[in-house]
C-alpha cells in the first residue's frame, strides 16, 4: 500500500485532509480545459488510488467557478486533426482509461460542479459516483459540436443508466446543455447547492462516507460496476459472495457491538 | 400444480381471496423484522407459487403500520458475527434465494408499504413488480450502517434500473432514507396513497391484474427478468417467441371475440 | 448507395425535404392502424435507409391528430387468432424486424406524436431515438388488454431503460395509458409541444440533426444500441474505437478549422 495524501501533481491541484482528497484542475482562467498531460496524470492518479492507504474518498471539485471545459481546442483538438489512426486510438484509449481508472479506483468519487462542465468535463462528472452542482452548472456532452459522435469515454453506456435512454439520446445527439434543474429532475445531480454551500456540502458528504465502513464502500463500488451487464441471477449470487466477504470485516462486528451497547459505531475500514 | 390459498405458514401471515394472496410479516410490535426462519419460509413459499393453480397475484403488505425492519439485530446480526465463511455464504445465498424466488415465482407481486421499510425490507419492496406506499413510508438500504456493502440481495443490479444509477449510488453508499415523495418522483413507488387507502388500492390493482390474462402476465414477468442483460436484437427475438406463445392462448381469442361482439373480455388465464 | 427521397410507398405517406424524410401512416379516419402490409413496407423502408445517401433524419409523424392505433383488430388480430405456431412466429418476427430495422437504420428517428399512440404505435414511438408529443398524447402498451404479454417487439427490454423498471412494469402489466405529463416527467417524451407547434418543433430538431455531423450521428446511434449489454470496460474500449473512426472524418477537421477561424462549422456528413 502507498500513501497519497502528500501527492504533488503537476497538472492539477491536489489536497488531502481527513482522508478526503480534493482534485481541482488548475487552469481556472480558461475554465479548466484538459490537456494530454492532465489526462495522463489524472489517469495515473486514479490508478494509484487503488493502493492508497490514506485516502478514502475523492472530491473532484471546481476551480474559479467552473468545473472543466473539456479537451482544449488548441492543445488537444488541433493535434488530433493531424494524427493517424494508431495515434488517434492511443488518445481515445487514454481518455477511456481515465474513466476506467475512476470506476476502478475503489474509493467513492464525488463531483462538485460549478459553472462550465462540458465535453470530457461532463464525462468526469458522469464517471463519478455522486454528483453535486450549483444552480448555474451547465453540463453538455458537446462532442457532436466538434463533429464527433456521442460515444466518448463511455457516455453511450453510462449516461442512459443515469438519466434514462431517451434523455441521454437527446443530450448526445444535440450536444445541448442540460440545465442544473433538469439534471436534478433527471437524476444526474444528486442535489443542487448554492455556490457558497457547494464545497461545504461536498465535504460533509465525503466526511460521511469517510466515516463509514470504507472497505464495504469499496465493495459497493466494485459491485455497481461488476454487475453492470450480469444477469439478475448471477448478480444476486455475486452479491451473496461480496456481502459474505464484508461480514467477515471488523466493521461489521463493530456495528453490532455498538448497537448492542446503544452506541454509535466507529468504523475502521477493515 | 398445487393449491396454496389455504397455506398456513408459521412465520408470517397469509390470506387468500379472489386468487389474490396477501403476505404480512407477523411481528408488528417490532416493526416486522426478518429472522432466519421467516427468510426461509418466505423463500419456500415463493418457490412453491410457481406451481400454484389458485393464486394469480401476491400482495406483500404491511402490518401494524410498518412494512419490514429488515434482518433482526439480535436474531440475525448477532449470530452472523460469530459465523465462519461457509456459514456466512449459506446465509447470504439464502437471502439472495428469496429474491430469486420472488422474481421467478411467475405471478406479479405488489408491495404495499407503510412506515418502516428498511434493509431486507427495502429489498423485498425492490424485488416486487409494483410498489405502492403511504406518504410516511421510509425506505432505506441501510446496509452501510451496519458496516456492510450496498450489494445485498441484488440491490446494486436492481435499484439502478428502477431509480437510475446516480440515485441508487447515493442510497447505497449513504444508507439514508428515501422519502416517499422522492421515491415517487424517482420511480421507486408507482403511486402514493393515504394510509386509509393503501390496502384498498393495492387490492384494486391486484384485482385488475388477477382479472387480466394471467398466463400472459407470467410471461411479462419472465421476459422482464430474462431480457435483463440480453442484447437488443436477442431481446426482440426472445419477445417474438414469447408473444407467439401467448397468441396461442384462449385469452387472446377471448379478447378478439369480445372486441368483435363489442363486449368486455373475460380472461381465464390460459 | 441509393436515393430514397422520391420513395413512393403504398401503405404510408412519405415526403422528403432538406434531407429529412417524414413518414405518416395513411388511415387517419381509423387513427392509423397498422396492417400486415404496412408493417412489412415500413420494415423494408427502414432497412433500405441504411444505404440511403439523401436522407439524414426521419420524422415519424402523426396524421389527422393521431399517431397510430396499433395492429388493426380486424386486419391483424382476427387472422392471428386462426394461425398456427409457425405462422404466428412469422408475424411476431416480422413486427420485431420493424424495430430491429428502426434501431439499425443508421439515422436518428424522431417520433412526433399527437393523440392516440397505442400498441404497436407505442412501440414505434419507443423504438425512435427522440420523442416529442402534444399534451393530449395517449400512449398505452395495451397488449395485456387483448390477452397478450407486455413483451412485444422489445418492450420489456427497451421501456425499462427509458422510464425505469418499476414504471415500465406498471404500464406493461396494466396496459393503462401514460399521460403526456407522466411521459415527460418519466423521460419517455423529450418535450411536449402544443398541437400547432409539434410539427414545426420536430422539423426544427430534425434540421438541427441534419445540419450536424451526420456520419457521427450514425455512430452515436450504433453505439447506443451496441453497448446495450456490454460490460463497462468493453463499452469504453468500444467507444475508443468508434470515436477514433470519427476523428478521421472531414467533419472533425471542419469543426476545428471553423473554431480556429471563429466561424460556425458547416458539416458535410463525412
Amino acid at each position: 500500500m502507498t500513501n497519497m495524501s502528500d501527492l504533488d501533481p503537476v497538472h492539477f491541484e491536489w489536497s488531502c485532509a481527513d482522508r478526503i482528497a480534493t482534485i481541482r484542475l488548475n487552469r481556472p482562467d480558461r475554465k479548466n480545459p484538459l490537456t494530454f498531460d492532465s489526462y495522463a496524470e489524472l489517469r495515473d492518479t486514479f490508478r494509484a488510488l487503488v493502493y492508497a492507504d490514506d485516502v478514502d474518498v475523492v472530491i473532484f471539485a471546481s476551480n474559479g467557478g467552473n468545473f472543466c471545459s473539456g479537451g482544449d481546442v488548441h492543445d488537444i483538438i488541433g493535434p488530433l486533426v493531424a494524427m493517424d489512426m494508431k495515434q488517434l486510438l492511443n488518445f481515445t484509449r487514454m481518455t477511456g482509461d481515465l474513466v476506467k481508472a475512476m470506476i476502478g479506483c475503489g474509493k467513492p468519487i464525488i463531483a462538485a460542479v460549478e459553472g462550465v462542465c462540458v465535453g470530457a468535463g461532463a464525462i468526469i462528472a458522469m464517471a463519478s459516483d455522486l454528483r453535486l452542482a450549483t444552480p448555474d452548472a451547465k453540463c453538455a456532452f458537446l462532442f457532436t459540436r466538434v463533429g464527433l459522435a456521442g460515444c466518448d469515454m463511455g457516455a453511450c453506456a453510462m449516461l442512459p443508466r443515469i438519466i434514462g435512454q431517451g434523455r441521454a439520446a437527446e443530450l448526445l445527439y444535440t450536444g445541448r446543455a442540460m440545465t442544473a434543474d433538469e439534471g436534478e429532475r433527471w437524476g444526474f445531480w444528486n442535489a443542487l447547492h448554492g455556490g457558497d454551500q457547494l464545497n461545504a456540502e461536498a465535504r460533509k458528504l465525503a466526511g460521511r462516507l469517510a466515516a463509514g465502513p470504507t472497505f464495504a464502500h469499496g465493495i459497493t463500488k466494485t459491485q455497481l460496476n461488476q454487475e453492470w451487464n450480469m444477469g439478475l441471477e448471477q448478480a444476486i449470487e455475486a452479491e451473496a459472495q461480496a456481502q459474505a466477504i464484508c461480514m467477515q470485516t471488523g466493521d461489521f462486528e463493530r456495528a453490532y457491538r455498538a448497537f448492542v451497547g446503544k452506541d454509535k459505531p466507529v468504523f475502521e475500514g477493515n
